[in-house]
Formats: C-alpha cells, sequence, structure tokens
C-alpha cells in the first residue's frame, strides 16, 4: 500500500513507468561515464516505479533532515525513524565529505520549509506482510520521503542515499518521484555459525548490509554437528560443552536482534534436529539414539548423531530448551531445521525399531514426523510459529508454519497446492560459487507456476543461505556479497526486472557502497594476498585472482580432507567466488566476435598482454611463500592460454584464419587449462577457447 | 625471573648475545630477500637475549602442540594458556596454509616426544610488576616454550610465530634461544573512546593487536565532554543522555575485559575530572559548577563545565559511582583524569569563590588537590588505586598512585624523586601523525635520568596515547598501527635497541602479519579511496596517498571546524600518519648523494616518473567526484616537484651543476609545495628538495 502524499506534489504522475525501463535506457551511458553521476540508473535492487523529474535538489552542508507528519509532535523522540535518520546524514557526510551544519543526532525537528522530510503513520512490526512501502520525491526545493509504517522510511533512505550524483558544481540528488514496494516479504539470509561461528561483528556488519538492499529477514543458523552457539542458562553444558568457547552469549543474542530490529530485520532461529545435532550430544549424549560419547563433529557431510524420539525423557528437556529460546527471540517464527535425517542410528536401535513397530510408523520419516508434531506442540506452547525444510511437510500440520525449500521450487508448489506458506532457498546456495546471474534468473514464483491467487500468496520469497562449511570471519563476507543484492533484488523489484547485464552493471557501485558499512567482500582480499605474500607488494597475485574463481558447487571438498579447523587463508579464499573482471572478459570477447565493438580488440589484447606477463612476476613470490607454491599450474596456465589468446586475436583482426591442426592444439592445453588446481581453476578458459574457435574462421 | 629449564639443552648457552646485534648484522640481506625467509631477524618487540642456532624445526601438518610442566597433570583443563596455544595454531595454519592434524581446540594433551611443548608455573596475575619472562627453545626435534607464568607462555607464543621462515622444502623455525622479559612492565595503549566512540569489535581487534606485540594494558578513557561511554545500572541517566546511544553495556565491558585478561592485558577504566566532563552534565546539571542546561559538545578543545567541589552533594553520588565502576573493572588501579581544568566555572561561582576562601585555597589548583583527595578516600574504599594526569601530582598522597604524564618526561622525573610511580606518555601521542622514529627514540627511562635505583624502579613504563578528536572506527586502527609496535618495543625491548632504520624495516612485517588480527590500518585507505573514486579502479589515488602525510600536531584543526559529526572520509584520512614509501624515498635520496647506492638512481628515476606522470589520471577522478576536488594542489604540486626531481637526477648523474636561477626557481615552488591543502602535505618536499640542492653542485 502506498500512502498518499501529505501535500500534492506537480512533479507526481497517476502513471508511473517501470524502474527496469529507464535503467536499460539510460545505460550505455552510465557505465561509459562514472557511475556516481548516474545515482538515477544504479537503484538496487530496483524500485516498483520511477518517474524521473527535471532539475535537482542540490547536497551541500545546509542541508536539514527535518521529521513531518504523525511522529513529528514527537520529533525528539530518538525512536527506529530517528535513528535511521541519523545514520543517513553520517553515510551521506561520508559519501560526500560535507561537515553538515545540522547536529542531526541531537535533533530533527522541523525549522522551517524545504530540506529532506520523512514522515510514517506509525510503527511497522516486525512480521510477514507488514507494509514496507514507501514514496520519495525529490524536487529542487525538497526531498519528501513518505510511508505508511517507519519500516517504509527505512527503505527510502536506502533508495534516496544510492540517488546521490554529482556534477561539476558538486552533490545533488535528481529529481524523481518513485513509489516503491517489495514484490515478496520474506527476503532474507540464512548465516550458518554452526559450521563455523561467526561473532557480533560479523553478523551486524551483514545486517547492515542486508539492510541497505532492503532485505527483511536473518536466518541465524544455530545449531550444527559442528557447534552450538547460543548461550542457554537452563541447560549450560549446551553451550560450553559443545562450541568451544565459540558461542554467543543471551546479552548477545538481545543485543542482535535490537540491532536488526532497528534495521527493519527479524531475526528468525534454527536449531536442526533430529539430525545435524552431534554438538546438543557431547553435553547429553542420553538424549541422542546411540550410546556415545560425543565429541563436536570436526568434519563435514550427514552424520549419524539424531534425537531419539522414541526417549519421552527428551520432550521435557526440548519443552524447556525452546522456552528459553522462545523468550530470547522476539519473532512469532521459530526454525526447527529437519533436515537430512541420515536414520543410521534409528534403524541400528532397538527400542526405537521396537517404538516404530508399536507405532505402525511405516519407515523414518514417519518416526520424524511424529517427532515433528511433539515438537508442533512445544512450539505453540511458548508461542512460535514452526518453520521447517522441505522435510517436515507431512499431512496434518496447521497452515500457518512456513516450509524452506531447499529441494527445489517444485516442492514449494505442491506445499502451497496443500495450502501451506513457502519460501524459497532452492537455486539461492550463495555458497557455492555460483554467478550472480544463476541467482538473479531463480525465482521464487516463476509466471508459470500452476497456482491460482491464493496459492500464489502463499510463496513469502525467499533466502539466500551462506553455508558455513568453507568461510571464516574473514573471507564470509566476499561469499556473501556483492552476489546477495541481485538476490535482494529478485525479492523485492518486480518480476519483470531481470536484465542480467543491467544487474552486473549495478552490482558495481553497489558492491562499493556496501564497503562503508564496514563490509569486508572486496578489501579482505588483498589482506590474504599479503599474508600469503608476506608483503605488500601483491600486484602479479591480484592479477592471477581476478582470473580465477573457486571451484563450483561441492568440487572443492574433493579436493581436501576439510575441517572446521582448515586453514582458509589460501590463494582460492582470496579469489571471489564470480571474478567479474572475468565475466566482463568474456562479454568483450562476445562483442568483439559479434564485430559490434571496435575498442573491444584493444581491450582485450591488454588484458591478455597482462596475463600472458604475470607468471615470471608470480614466480618469485611462490619461491618466497611455500602456501603459494600450489598456484602454479592457475599462473601458468593463464600465461600459455592467454598467450594464444593473443595468437587468435591477431589471426582475427588481421582476417586470417588458423590451421585446423593449431586450433585442436589449443584446444588441448585449454582443456587441461580449465582443470581444477589449487582448489580453484581459471575463469578466463572458456572465453579464450571461443576466441580460439572464432580464428578458424568458422564461428561467427 | 627467567625459570630454567625442564631439561637442560645443549643449545643454550649462558651468554646471550643481544637480539640488536643479530638484526642489525643481517639486515641488509634479509631486506633484500623476502622477510619471511628471515624471521629470526623480524622480531619485534626485539627480545632480551637471542642465541642462534644450527638447523631448523620443520613445520608441517603434523606438527602437534604440547601442554608439558606443572599443568600437564590438568592438560584437558581448556585455561588462559591453552586458549593462546590454540590461537597460535589457527594463526600458524592461517600463515602456512597447512591443514594440521591435530585437534588443538581439543586437547593439547602429551603425545609422545616432539612437537611444539610450553609449560609454566603458575597463572600469571594481572598486575604491575608480574613476571612476564619467558625462554624459547627451537631444536630441530622440538620447540620448547617454558616461563614461570602463564604470561609469559602467551608473549612467548607470539615470538615463535614471528619465527615462521620458509625455504624450498617448506615452513620452519629456526634453531635459536631465546631468553626474554620485559623491561616495563606497564606497556600500554589509550583508546579514547570518548571523543568518537569505537564499538566493541574496534577495541577486541586492537587487544589483539596489544598482545601480538606483548604490550599490556588497554587504558579506556570513558568519559569526555563528546560522551559518557558506559552503562551505569546505578544513575543510567548518565549513559542514557550523555551518549548518543552509543557506549558499552556493562555486559559488553565484561566482556572487553575478559578478552583482554586471556591475552594478559590489563584494562585500565579513566573517568575524567573534574574538567573534559560536560557528558556527564546533560543528565546532572546540577553537579556542575554553573547551572546548566547542558548539551553533548560536539566541538573539541577544552571546555568551561567542571565538577563543583564545594557542592556536598557530588560525593555521595562519586560514592555510589565509583562503586559501581570498581565492581565493574577488575583492574587495581582506576584513572581519574584531572587534566585541563579550565577554571571559568570556578571562578564565575560566587559559592566556589566563598568556599575557596573559607578554606584559604590560594588558586583553583588547591581547589582540585582538595577534590582529588576526596576522590581519593573514595577511591580507597572500593578498593582501587588512584592515577591521575601530571596536574594530580600534590603533596599529602599516599605512594601507591600513579602519575601519568601528558606533559613530559620532566615531570616523571621530579614525581619519582617523591616517591610517586609513573608512567610516560609525552612523546607517544600517536593521535599527532608524527614518525614512528620520533616515538621510538623517546625513553621513559634515558640513560642520563637523574634518579637512583629506588627511583628509576619508580618508572613503570608508558602508555601510546590515541586521543580521538580525529579518528573513526574506520580510520583508528591506521592511527595506530603500525607506529604502536615501534612504541611496544621501547617498553619492552632493552634500552640499547635503538637502530631506527632497522626498527623500520622490521615494522613492515610487522604490519602485515598485524592484519590477520582483523586490523584494518592497510586496507581501509583503499577502501576510503574506493568511496571517493566511487569506482574500483584508484591506483592513481594510491600513488598521490603514499605521498601524502595528515597535517601534523594540532595544525588539522585550523583546517576546518571540525567536529564529532564531520565526516572522517576524505583523502587525508585515507593517508597513513607516516607514509613509509615516502620515508624510503627520503633514505633512497640520500643514499644516492653520499654516492653509496649505485641502484639507487634508477630507484627514485622510477619513483619520480610514477608521480610527475600521475596527475593526469588523478584529473577524471576528481571531475567525477566533488570530495576529491581539494586534492589538486597536492596532486599538481607533486607533479610539478617530481618533475624537476628528475632535471636534479639528470644533472646529478651526468655531473652538470644546475645555474643559480634554476635552483632558485625551484625552491619557490619547493616552498608553495609544502603548504597544507586537503588537511595534509606532501611528504617528499624536503627529499626532493635535498636533490635540488645537491643538483646545484654545492651540496655533499
Amino acid at each position: 500500500m502506498i500512502r498518499s502524499f501529505a501535500s500534492p506534489s506537480a512533479c507526481l504522475a497517476s502513471v508511473f513507468i517501470a524502474a527496469s525501463f529507464i535503467a536499460a535506457a539510460a545505460a550505455p551511458t552510465a557505465a561509459a561515464s562514472r557511475p556516481r553521476s548516474g545515482g538515477l540508473v544504479d537503484l538496487m535492487p530496483s524500485p516498483a516505479h520511477v518517474r524521473p523529474g527535471d532539475g535537482l535538489f542540490r547536497v551541500d552542508e545546509s542541508i536539514v533532515l527535518v521529521r513531518d507528519g504523525a511522529g513529528a509532535a514527537a520529533a525528539e523522540v530518538k525512536d527506529r525513524a530517528f535513528r535511521a535518520g541519523a545514520r543517513f546524514m553520517a553515510r551521506l557526510a561520508g559519501r560526500t565529505g560535507l561537515f553538515l551544519k545540522q547536529d542531526y543526532l541531537a535533533s530533527q525537528a522541523a525549522s522551517g520549509p524545504g530540506g529532506i522530510r520523512y514522515a510514517f503513520g506509525e510503527a511497522g512490526r516486525l512480521v510477514p506482510n507488514e507494509d514496507e512501502s514507501y514514496t520519495l520525491t525529490v524536487e529542487p526545493a525538497s526531498v519528501r520521503l513518505e510511508a505508511k509504517t517507519d519500516l517504509g522510511v527505512l527503505r527510502g533512505f536506502e533508495t534516496l542515499l544510492q540517488l546521490l550524483s554529482a556534477d561539476e558544481k558538486g552533490y545533488y540528488f535528481p529529481c524523481v518521484t518513485i513509489a516503491d514496494a517489495p514484490r515478496f516479504t520474506w527476503r532474507g539470509l540464512l548465516i550458518d555459525v554452526g559450521r563455523h561461528f561467526q561473532p557480533v561483528e560479523v553478523i551486524k556488519r551483514n545486517l547492515d548490509g542486508l539492510a541497505a538492499v532492503k532485505m527483511n529477514v536473518l536466518h541465524l543458523h544455530l545449531t550444527e554437528d559442528q557447534g552450538f552457539r547460543v548461550e542457554s542458562k537452563v541447560f549450560p553444558r549446551l553451550h560450553e560443552l559443545g562450541s568451544d568457547g565459540m558461542y554467543f552469549t543471551q546479552a548477545q543474542i538481545r543485543d542482535l536482534v535490537a540491532y536488526a530490529a532497528d534495521r527493519g530485520i527479524r531475526v528468525v532461529p534454527e536449531f536442526d534436529m533430529p539430525g545435524h545435532s552431534t554438538s546438543w550430544f557431547v553435553a547429553y549424549p542420553e538424549f541422542s539414539s546411540a550410546p556415545g560419547p560425543y565429541a563436536i563433529e570436526r568434519h563435514f557431510g550427514i552424520f549419524g548423531p539424531a534425537f531419539n524420539p522414541a526417549n519421552e525423557r527428551i520432550y521435557p528437556f526440548l519443552d524447556a530448551f525452546f522456552k528459553e529460546m522462545a523468550g530470547l527471540f522476539p519473532d512469532p517464527y521459530l526454525h526447527i531445521g529437519g533436515d537430512e535425517v541420515e536414520g543410521h542410528q534409528w534403524e541400528a536401535n532397538p527400542a526405537i525399531r521396537a517404538f516404530k513397530a508399536k507405532r505402525g510408523f511405516a519407515d523414518n520419516n514417519a518416526l520424524q514426523a511424529y517427532f515433528n508434531e511433539r515438537l508442533l506442540k512445544i512450539l505453540t506452547k511458548h508461542g512460535k510459529k514452526m518453520v521447517g525444510w522441505d522435510e517436515i511437510l507431512q499431512p496434518g500440520l496447521p497452515k500457518d508454519i512456513v516450509i524452506q525449500s531447499w529441494r527445489g521450487p517444485k516442492s514449494l508448489v505442491e506445499a502451497a497446492e496443500k495450502g501451506y506458506q513457502g519460501i524459497l532457498s532452492n537455486g539461492y546456495y550463495i555458497d557455492l560459487c555460483q554467478p550472480a546471474a544463476f541467482h538473479y534468473l531463480n525465482d521464487p514464483l516463476p509466471a508459470d507456476a500452476p497456482l491460482d491467487e491464493r496459492g500464489r500468496s502463499l510463496i513469502l520469497g525467499g533466502e539466500a543461505t551462506m553455508w558455513a562449511e568453507l568461510v571464516t570471519p574473514e573471507t564470509i563476507d566476499s561469499r556473501i556479497w556483492p552476489r546477495t543484492a541481485a538476490i535482494a533484488e529478485r525479492f523485492w523489484s518486480p518480476a519483470a526486472v531481470r536484465d542480467v547485464d543491467d544487474m552486473y552493471r549495478r552490482l558495481v557501485p553497489t558492491s562499493i557502497a556496501l564497503e562503508e558499512l564496514g563490509l569486508t567482500h572486496l578489501k579482505n582480499a588483498d589482506l590474504i594476498l599479503r599474508r600469503l605474500a608476506g608483503g605488500t607488494d601483491v600486484e602479479p597475485l591480484e592479477v592471477l585472482a581476478q582470473a580465477v574463481e573457486p571451484l563450483k558447487g561441492y568440487a572443492r571438498h574433493d579436493q581436501a580432507d576439510y575441517t572446521s579447523l582448515s586453514p582458509f587463508t589460501r590463494f582460492v579464499d582470496a579469489c571471489a567466488p564470480e571474478s567479474l573482471p572475468a565475466r566482463a572478459f568474456g562479454r568483450t570477447v562476445d562483442a568483439f566476435l559479434a564485430g559490434k565493438d571496435p575498442v573491444a580488440a584493444e581491450e582485450l589484447r591488454a588484458r591478455l598482454e597482462s596475463w600472458r606477463d604475470n607468471h615470471p612476476l608470480v614466480l618469485p613470490l611462490m619461491a618466497a611463500s611455500p602456501a603459494l607454491r600450489e598456484i602454479e599450474p592457475l599462473s601458468l596456465n593463464l600465461a600459455r592460454i592467454a598467450g594464444f589468446g593473443i595468437e587468435a586475436l591477431d589471426g582475427l583482426t588481421r582476417g586470417e584464419a588458423r590451421p585446423a591442426a593449431w586450433i585442436e592444439e589449443k584446444r588441448a592445453v585449454l582443456a587441461e587449462a580449465a582443470k581444477p588446481a589449487a582448489h580453484a581453476e581459471l575463469a578466463v578458459v572458456k572465453a579464450i577457447g571461443r576466441l580460439v574457435d572464432a580464428s578458424a574462421g568458422t564461428a561467427k
């Protein structure tokens, strides 16, 4: 719902045009010049409706932020919108270097007309389907941000910051009218703090990142085989024995929940059971399905230990535990996991076999369904609705539970057909190092989904999942950002916003803007390279890293016996999941081969030469640092294929076809260069291959 | 005290040689090759005694960490040494990329001979003059780290990590015997969280940095005119009204104190009074010396508001407050500030004038002495010893207080002559952006200090002071590190370790090693430059930044009306307080002019050409980003003076003297180029000036 304007605006028209249209139309110019002068085309996620105006609102030291509307009488109440306004002004000062004259921490009270004015009707609740819409009107004399709830104001501040532009006179916001609201109400990121613990500051900076791209759910995967990550005052041995000392205290949880709420973000806690639960049994082996003893699991995979549903004593324990956790986490939802029950312990335990027989349970699924029903009663008793992975879907569950699909959109549709709400995570596994475009084009509710209107309304949204086998606090941001901004756009923006090239263009300024929040996705690559090199001269490693990506999917696990204590400080950990320069190289190859871009050949040559000449610069670094020696195949192969990429380019620019034997020989080397090395792979093999193929004179 | 070895070592000789001698002898080779292969000469702070041995201890995946000695019976007790050992192994894995086989988080129990073995006698107390000594013996078959207390083990782990070296076969520790102990017992860093608040994660990563260079005191300056930064449950309006919401909760303070203790670091809290106290009076104007009302101060300087010593009601208030804080901070010392009482409020208040007259107080110093005596009684009642700045020194104070000198070493000597303990901060004001060498050569206890042995024993050490007018969480690390490592060496190492060039050489690997702790001193410069440029291509800005330093001393305050809300995101904030590349350029100029270095001319030419050619690359970045436009004089002047630096170099290499008119013209430009711009200054003007002067043929 879009709240009507307090005062009619000449700029406001009844017909809005889709933001994606404007972005597409303005893209080529903006890409050629600096993104800073093109705030209007850099918006991410793209708003629902954008209507550009004429003129600009100048941003200088005299600008003030003013609270209007229903909250204006209490303008000195330093509530969530006030605090968001203060952060907005601090970030605006940070980006412009302006010494703003207003003391926006002390007062955002009215002081005459003009300025940046915000208003809202009521405080938004942190529940699904709350109103997050806003309108933003930039005119030469004032900026007006209006919303039904303060959540809309928070979302609008982010849009306004993204509008910042510059000309020869200084900074400005371009005149525009934006009417915006999210497509989906559940826009989340799961962070797995079980497999690798992530301390408070990692969670906080990622909460700021989520808020910047208008996400509204942080799903904390708090317990795993590898760690129990939250303090229990009722059962303190859980975190004392199950965490290696790496857990959130309850004070820290309260701090995180408040920090998230201040940014309009819900925190949904997950306690994964009955499987994925080894760390619980270090303290309480008696609740598992085999005698134990248990140690914290260091390896990754699907393990045997599981709660024993046939043991009546587990239910009072879980009752007391969830009572405590229900008090700690205010969100109406609580996630009980439920995925990947390995089953071996259940099958090996005679008492469990007897229990299944007695109850007439045909299989382990039926046993798990029984366990879930018991859990559901406990959660209901403590005022929580249940969320769980696909596996929990079973007949007889109440309709207010939420199914989170890791298996695929089909199971979501099935659930919706039965009347269950769902969120999609399949296709958003950002730990698997797939391209942003792959996630971007994955839609929780495709146009052809076989659902009626009621069914469609049950698809609440989705969650990106940051599973943490292979990340540490040092590297996790680079696995989340900037790709999660593309997912955020899928969840927020109209379904028709699907221009992949435009998304990638906007991802660059978005990524840079995310850095101001303390996110380390860009800056920690050099840190890793400096540590590896033992020095500050790491340019040859940077050049190589931009042509390399980590192995994708689960392939990296085949390269070493990874555990939660393994080092994640190697060259592969400095490589982005998707190299934007490598992608750009591929696009330039395509433009060149299509004959569309006259400067493409020179760009390609410069890049290929830098790769060809890089290997001799890498060699002394490898000689000094044993940890770097594994990159030799990558560096050598990059030099090799870059070398004949240049030969192919030469042939193509001169119009000379290469002989078949040459092509065949190069294809063999390319096949060799495509192989994994140092747990990574060259990301430019296919693009160079296209040059080689084309140089035969047979390709387009 | 050095604990004797559990088993006699053939490697251990009765005569140790000073580490500085080894470092100096090995320096040239190590500087030319990679520092990683020279761990033995990179130690910082330099140990008291180092005796190199033959051979090496190979570091591979099979190495284990083993607890021996008095604690071995309880080897599974996960005490401070155990946790430090786990961090040591994680950092070793991080630096080497090795998948260590030992689960060092679960057990460091003995498993046969060999490995890295540590032992200690007892848990060290976090008080001055506790034993922190250790011996470290690396032999081909084992490493032995032994100490009287676990604090010595912590210090020794840091030394061992610094010893990491590499050869063609992999990583190793060189055989060596080190016997080490600190020169001073109070080795601190003050962080001013009053003027700019620094959240928990900033303090934690700096605690890790302090531990890495063997510092042992964190002095938290918790209250200032600009903010009251700690939660008081007794008087909650203090933090609620005095902090803009930016304060440490008591849970966070306990977490910080425990985190510091785990690293062998004391936390000394400071509550500055009677001046520097505006933020207290926002909640309690009645305790000040003028009616109020008061607002949180945004500007910097020395302000009027001060507690009213004549108001008897302040003492029960302070009694209750310090009782609460004494319970929160376990350190035996509590700092009451006492500096820079402006006095105006006292002089303007008739009741205070009458109080002074009645008591026969000649001046405000006498009034402050009275206030301090009352405070001292309160602190004593709550079990705390008093620390204060110079101004608190007055007749009649007990001898267990500590004077912290910001005025100079003379006042320390005077205090010691009277029997008072002292710590030096004068000369360690790292906020003033002075060179590391300046701080390094500043000694708390110079050889010529006119003190007897008793007097010398009263000089406990010193503290670097990170005053926070001009820093934010984003920039503070770059103001602290790596220069504070040089100060740490002054406090830890023998007085004779004073080789400035060798210190600078070791500062480079030390700085890189500090990054693994999450410190942002290197990586945040690029972040600031990327935000300014609105893009990732910031190399021209990096080139310029390496030739620029922030204005020194208090000169930056003359450039703008700085407040605690000003942006610290400009170009100057990306510049290191001391540019190590600029310093290296100056040393190369000197080497060239002394005719000692045949390759110096080529190095100088390359560097000067990169500066000369940089300005055209900076121009488009400035055009796109108004916040960058202020750097034009810096960029243009650097190009100009680099240009005639090359001319001077040409003349000198060809043996042609430049005419006097040329010299005079260039000196005028150099004088112009030396002027401040963008709150910064070019750091290479003098070095280029030396080339110009020499090219007249008159200089050496």
